[in-house]
C-alpha cells in the first residue's frame, strides 16, 4: 500500500536553506519525504498529490488539484506570504490548515526596526561616515538633533507578529506605545499594554513611528502627504513592512527637507533602479535585509517541524501563522525577493 | 546678616547648557544664587566660600579652602567624573556630600550602546553606504554575517549606572547576561538577574560584549590581545566607557582581520588625530557622542534640583552619584571633551 | 424583509449578569437583538434560527438545526466550556466561528492561584485563625515552614490562557517556570520563557505546582499517588482547573500527613457533600470561586462585543477562544456551577 | 602581634540562626572570629574593641567605646533597625560604615504583603473557614465583593526596600502604582515607573494601599480617621511596616463596619493582649510573620559576607542598608520581637 507523504516543494527557497541536517533528520522522522519542484515540473506534484498529507512550499493549488488531495491536512507556505494561487475556501472547508512561516521573521525584522530607529535617533551611520572623511563633530555639539527612545512616545502601525515583537523588544525602554491596526479591537491592543488610536492621532503624537503593516487591498498609500504632514517636526519613521503602504516620492521629499527622519527596509521597486534618487537621499537605506537571515530560517524550520508534528498527531498547529477565512483574500503581497 | 548661597561655578559647561528656564527658576527657589567662574577668577570662589551651602561645578577644593567652607553641605560635579582637585577626605569627615551627574548619562549611553550593537549585528551602516554606491546585496544574500541579539549571550564589563541601563534596555530581548565587575559581589549581580563571571569567562562565552567600565587605577588595558583572543569568532565588542581599558592597536588589527566586530564611542586621543588609521578601519566609529546630549543634561538638572532640595531639607541625596570614601581615589578620568 | 438577528440565549446566565447597560447599548448598535430561552422553550430558537447571524449562549445546535442557520457566522458560548451539544464539524465546514468566553476567566483564576500559593507558602489562613483562638506564634518561630515564591521553581500543568496568565503574573518573582502541556511543542513553551518538561520531571523539580489543565479525554487522574509521590517533600500544589485531573483521596491523604501543601478551588463533586472529609482536612479550600466574578464577566462582555463587531465586519475574531477542529472533541467538561 | 578581629555579638539572634555551616566557613575565611555577648557581658566587647575591624551585632557603641575602636571599619546591625545606642556621628566621621540587614527582609515582607492583598481581594481565609463550617457559597454568588489586582490602582506608602520589592513583584499585574514617600523627590519615584503623589491623593485614588514605611519621628499616626476616610469604599489596606503609623482603634472600627478591608502583620503591642478586641475583628491578622523566616536570614548572611569582603578589600559595601547621616537620627524603632 502506498505510504502517506510529506511533499517538499520549496521553490524559490531550497530545502537546505531552510532545514539544517539535524532538522531534516527530524523531518524524516515525521513521515516519508518526497522532494519535487512543481514550478518547473508541475507533473511532479500531480504524481503525489493524492498521497500527500502535508505540502511544504507554495505550489499552485487550484480547486481541481485540491479535490484530488484527499489526505492533505496542511500546506505550509515557506515564502512568508499567502499568495492567491491557492483555493483557500476549499482548504477551509476540507479542514486543510494553510500555514506560513511569517512569524519566524518577527524578531529579525523587529530588531532591525529598533536598530534603524536608534540610528535615526543618534545619527550612527552619518557620524561614522563623518569620522572617515575627517569632519566629525564630538560630543554634545554633534548631538544637536539626537534624541532618546527611552520615555518617548512610539507608534506602531500594524500589530501583527512584527508589531508585537517591536513592542516586546521595547519593554525595557519605558515607552508609551500607540497602536493603529484596523483589524484589531481596542481591547486586544490594550491587553498588550498599548493604547489603540486612529492613524491620524498616532502620527501626530509619536516621536517614532514603526510601520509593520502587511500590504492589503485596503492600505495602499495610507501614508501620503496628507497623513505624513501630521507627524511632529523631526519625528522618525521606520518602514519594515511592505513599501506599498507609503508614497515614496513624499518620503523622499520630506526626508531631504529635514521635515522627518526616515529609514526604510522596503522599496517600491526591488532591486532599486540604478538611477533612483532615493540612493542619494537623506533616507537611511536598508536593502530589504530585515527578515531574511539564517536565524530566521532556522526558527522557521523549527516552527514547521513543531506544527507538522502536532497536525500529524491530530492536534492544532500553534506556531506558524494560520490563514484565516476572513482575511486571506485581502492580502496583496507579491512574491518578494525570496528572503 | 549675610545669606547662605548656592554657588554656580559650571566651567567648562555653562549654566544655560544645564538648566532650562523653568529649571533655573526652581533653582532660584532653593536659595540665593551666585554665579562665578573660579577657573578664570579664583578669587570669586574665595569671596563666597564661607557662605556657600552648595557648590555646583568642579572647582579646586583643597583642604585650606574647604576649611573655610563651614556651611558647605554639598559639592555637585557637573562634568560627570570625580577629579583629584577636591580634598575628598575632608569632605567625608565634614559631612559634605560630593555628587556627580554621571547617572544622567546612563540611558543616553546605554541606548547608543544598543544602537551600535544592532548596527554590528545587522550591518546597517555598511548596507546604507552600499546602496549609495550601487553595490547593495538584498535579503539573505546580504545577511551572511547577520545575527540576532534576541536569545543571544551578552556580556557587560562594568556594572555601574551605564551597565545597569544596558541590562534594563535589553529586558525585552530574552538574553542571558553575564557581568564582570570586580567591585561587586556575585550576589549583587545575581539580584539583577545576571550571572557574575570572571573576565575571561565573559569574553569566551558572549556573542556581544559591552564595555562600560570607568577607567580606574586597576583596569588600564584590561582588554589586550591575550584577553581579546578569548572572544568567539565574529563576536561583537562595543566600547562606551573610557578608551583606556582597551589596547586600540589590537582592536584595529582584530577588526580589520574580521576576527571581531567592533564599535567604539571613545578613543585614546580625542579629537582623533587626522592621520589615525582607525579612520579607515572596519571599526564602527562614533565620535564620543554617546552621552552628551540635551536630554541627558535636562535629566542632570532635574537630578541636581532634586538632590539639592533634599540636602537643604536635611535629607540624604538619592539621585546623583555620591563619591564614596573607598573608591573616589581610584578614579583616573581626566576631564573629557566636555560632553 | 426580515432583518438579520443577534440571538441572546444566555441560560444559565442572564443577559444582565453579562452585559452592563453601556455594554448592552453597544450590543444593540451591532444589530437587531432577540432574547430567547431555548432551554425552556426550544421553539424560540427554531423561530429565529434562519435569520440569526450570531448566537450568544450555549443552545443545542445539532446538524439539522444548523442546516437551517444559513446566515449564521458565530456561536459564542458564554458558559466557558465547549459542550458536546453542538455539531462542531458542521460549523467548521460552514465557516461558523464557535467561540468561548474562557479567556475572560484567565486573570481572575490566575490571581486566585497566586493567592492560594502565597497562602500555602506563608500560612496566612491558619495564622489568622490562630490569632482568633489565642494560640498565635510570632515571627520566625511561627515561620518554620514558610518559604518564598521569589527565586523558586514553579511548575504549570496546562499552558492555556490560565497557565499563561499565571506565568505573566509571576513576572516580578524571578522564578524559573517549568511547563507541561502535551498539546504544545517545546518551542512554543520556550518562546514564553519557560522550560518544557515531562510531567514527571515537573513534579519532581518544582517547589510549587499549578494545575490549570482542562479536563480532556486524556488526562483523567493524571495526578494519582504514583505521580504525586514524585513531588518534593513539603512542595505546594494548587488546583484551579477541573478536579478530574487529580485523585482527591490521595490529595487528602498527602495533605493530612504533611507530605504536601495543597490548595484547591475545584472538587470532584460540587457542592461538596456535607460529610466529605475534605471539609476537615489540611487542604486549603476555595469553593470554586477562582473565576466567576463581576470583573470576569465584564471582560467577557467586552470580548464578545469586540469579536462580534469584527465578525460582522468580515474580520476574524481575536479575543475569545475559538473552538478548533482538532481538539474540541476531546473536551470533557460538564456544565459547571455556572460561574 | 595581635590579629585584627571580626567580632560576633549577635544577641538577640544567635550566630547559628544567621549563618549556616557553609556561610560560617566563608566568614572564617575573611578573618579571625571572636564570639561575644556584650548584652550579658559588656566587658567581653571592651576586651576586643581595639582590635575589631568589624562588629556583627547591635552592641552599645557610645563615643567613648568607639574612640578606642581605632581599627573599626564597619558595624553590621543584624536586628534589622538602627537603634539609638550607637554614636552614629562618630562613625560617620571616622569612616565606619554602619550597616543593617533590613534589605534581606524586603522580598519576604513584600510577598506576604501581596499574599494578604490577594486574600483581601478574594476572601481566601474566610472562604476556607466557610467550607469547614458548611456554609460555603460557590462561584460568583460567593464573589460579590471579590476584585482583581490586575489593572487596579495600587498605593505604596514608604518606598524603601520593601516598597520597591512590592512594586517589583507586581510587575506582571499591569497595575498603576502611586507612591508617597516624603524622603524621595518625584523624579526618583518616576524612575521606577510609579507616580509620586501626596498622601491624600494616594489614599483617595487607590484600590489597594500597602503601608511599608518605617516609623520615624515624623509619621506617627499618619493614618488616622481623617486620612483613612479619604479611602474609597471597600478599598484594601495592608500594613507591613511598623504599627505606629496607624491608629488601630480607627482601623478596627472601619474594618468591622465594612468601610475598608484591612490586613495587618504588625500591632501596637506585641504579643497582642489576650483580650484585645482585634482578635475578634474583621481585620485579617498575621502575627508579625512577614519578614522573619529562614530564607530572609540566609539572604542576610550572604549580604553580610559580601559586604564584609568588600570592606576588608577597601571597597564600598553595596548590599546592606547603610546608615545615612541625615536620617539615622529620625528612626524611632524599638527592638522588635526579634524576627
Amino acid at each position: 500500500m502506498a505510504k502517506d507523504l510529506i511533499v517538499l516543494d520549496p521553490f524559490p527557497r531550497t530545502v537546505e536553506a531552510v532545514f539544517d541536517t539535524q532538522q531534516f533528520a527530524r523531518l524524516e522522522g515525521l513521515g516519508e519525504i518526497v522532494r519535487i519542484d512543481s514550478r518547473n515540473d508541475p507533473a511532479s506534484l500531480d504524481a503525489v498529490i493524492d498521497r500527500a498529507v502535508a505540502i511544504i512550499g507554495q505550489p499552485d493549488l487550484a480547486e481541481e488539484r485540491l479535490r484530488r488531495a484527499g489526505k492533505l491536512r496542511t500546506v505550509i507556505n515557506i515564502e512568508g506570504n499567502f499568495f492567491p494561487n491557492v483555493d483557500y475556501d476549499h482548504c477551509f472547508q476540507a479542514g486543510v490548515s494553510v500555514l506560513s512561516i511569517a512569524p519566524a521573521f518577527a524578531y529579525p525584522v523587529a530588531e532591525m526596526a529598533i536598530g534603524l530607529a536608534l540610528d535615526l535617533a543618534r545619527g550612527i551611520t552619518s557620524a561614522d561616515a563623518s569620522v572617515r572623511t575627517g569632519g566629525e563633530v564630538y560630543g554634545s555639539r554633534g548631538n544637536a538633533h539626537a534624541g532618546l527612545i527611552t520615555r518617548s512616545t512610539i507608534g506602531i502601525i500594524g500589530f501583527g507578529s512584527i508589531g508585537r515583537a517591536i513592542r516586546r523588544l521595547l519593554t525595557g525602554f519605558s515607552v508609551k506605545i500607540l497602536v493603529h491596526d484596523p483589524w484589531l479591537p481596542a481591547g486586544a491592543i490594550r491587553e498588550e499594554g498599548c493604547e489603540p488610536v486612529a492613524l491620524e492621532e498616532l502620527l501626530s503624537r509619536c516621536d517614532t513611528v514603526f510601520v509593520s503593516a502587511a500590504v492589503t487591498s485596503e492600505n495602499q498609500h495610507l501614508l501620503d502627504r496628507t497623513t505624513l504632514e501630521l507627524m511632529r517636526p523631526d519625528a522618525a519613521l521606520v518602514l519594515v513592512g511592505r513599501a506599498g503602504i507609503a508614497d515614496f516620492d513624499v518620503l523622499l521629499d520630506m526626508a531631504d527637507k529635514g521635515r522627518l527622519r526616515i529609514a526604510t527596509d522596503v522599496f517600491p521597486t526591488e532591486p532599486i533602479p540604478a538611477d533612483d534618487p532615493i540612493r542619494r537621499s537623506k533616507i537611511l537605506l536598508s536593502p530589504h535585509r530585515a527578515g531574511g537571515m539564517r536565524a530566521a530560517l532556522s526558527t522557521a524550520a523549527e516552527m514547521i517541524l513543531d506544527d507538522l508534528a502536532l497536525i500529524l498527531a491530530g492536534l492544532p498547529p500553534v506556531r506558524l501563522l494560520q490563514a484565516r477565512r476572513e482575511t486571506v483574500g485581502k492580502m496583496r503581497s507579491k512574491p518578494a525577493s525570496y528572503r
